[in-house]
């Protein structure tokens, strides 16, 4: 077949954003660079696009190779094409976000010793290219999400409380939520099943166990149920 | 600077779905293509993305070219990159999702004298490439978006019957909807202005003429309201 389309060609990148939780709030992923453009600085995890790879493949292998995370809730966020978003030549970024159980994951740097670690979303260093500008994007994007999918529970441990539940959704939504109506409407959505443990090593009262049950989530909004917090 | 990415590329692309609506249903605008691959074939409005120019400039520019559409509501949907989703080569492409008021648009073929035509969504021609799967996409955003946000207004004419909104709801939604719940839960949004007119040229009894209020709907979502059907 003949080639049809000789012009100079952008490069092709992935860049993922990648969200976790804890006590301290909603956290993101950073790579600090070890080459120039940025060199030093903390960029999203990415790389290019391989010609035998879809951009879903390419951003799971490079937060593989960056970060040994495997397998996380990964999606589609949003391309980015600003001519001179990056210093070198044009690169246009299709960019990922993934949501990881910081309980499951111990991070890593990649095989070159590359720096990988967790960072305030709300407090992040400067960051390379208009990694910035895709950060924003993606909060934004979980924001909207959190509301009317359960994706929160990709963020949390397997067995977590009500609490923790809340103090994502807080965190997730950037507002205060009433404690006891906050209780009551996650409750009665049915899909929370309440397990025979209570929190342990803890100072306060410990508080009851929950796992999310996701087949009677998926029950639900198969008879046309909406989740929305 | 150096370049750092010397391998070979992908094309990039843009591909436009097009939604409008008139008292057939909702409708997409499709391209009868004039070259191989798929000659002859419908096809979605698109073509691939210049050096100088973002994706979001390359569709515009696209739809202008191929369509005459000038400034659609044009809002980037999601990237499809399977490796052979074009028979001649890599091309990776952006696709943009604009509705349109059939009223506002005679919508042409291209200056090469392409077709141009709309055709009903759930009843199109086999289509070029892999642009079912991003129709299909498109379709799926849309039905998403409309409970969420007024973007259903794009496709009506500036001053429209409750009849009218309820029979776009009902073909974005694919379900039908109660007459008497659709109306009040409407206009108790206050989204919607009364004009002192009623629409003319009708067998049966005219209805009520209304008209979007943008800025009423913008104050209300700042005041953290939301818009759900």
């Amino acid at each position: 077949m003949p080639f049809t389309y000789e012009h100079p060609r952008a490069a092709l990148a992935v860049d993922c954003v990648i969200f976790g939780f804890d006590e301290g709030g909603l956290k993101v992923l950073l790579i600090r660079r070890g080459l120039e453009p940025f060199q030093g600085r903390w960029a999203l995890p990415g790389g290019f696009v391989r010609m035998e790879e879809t951009t879903d493949q390419a951003a799971r292998r490079e937060l593989r190779e960056e970060t040994g995370l495997d397998r996380p809730f990964l999606e589609q966020l949003y391309t980015f094409s600003d001519v001179d978003r990056d210093p070198r030549e044009r690169v246009v970024s299709v960019a990922y976000f993934a949501l990881v159980k910081l309980s499951d994951h111990r991070v890593r740097g990649a095989s070159d010793a590359r720096e990988a670690a967790w960072h305030p979303v709300e407090k992040t260093p400067p960051l390379a290219f208009d990694h910035k500008k895709i950060l924003a994007s993606a909060t934004a994007r979980l924001r909207g999400k959190v509301r009317y999918q359960p994706i929160g529970f990709e963020l949390l441990p397997p067995r977590f409380t009500l609490p923790q539940l809340q103090h994502l959704y807080e965190a997730a939504l950037e507002r205060p939520l009433d404690k006891r109506n906050f209780r009551k409407k996650i409750l009665s959505f049915g899909i929370l099943v309440e397990l025979p443990d209570k929190e342990e090593n803890v100072s306060n009262r410990p508080a009851q166990l929950y796992r999310f049950d996701k087949k009677a989530y998926e029950e639900k909004v198969r008879a046309g149920w909406n989740f929305e917090v």
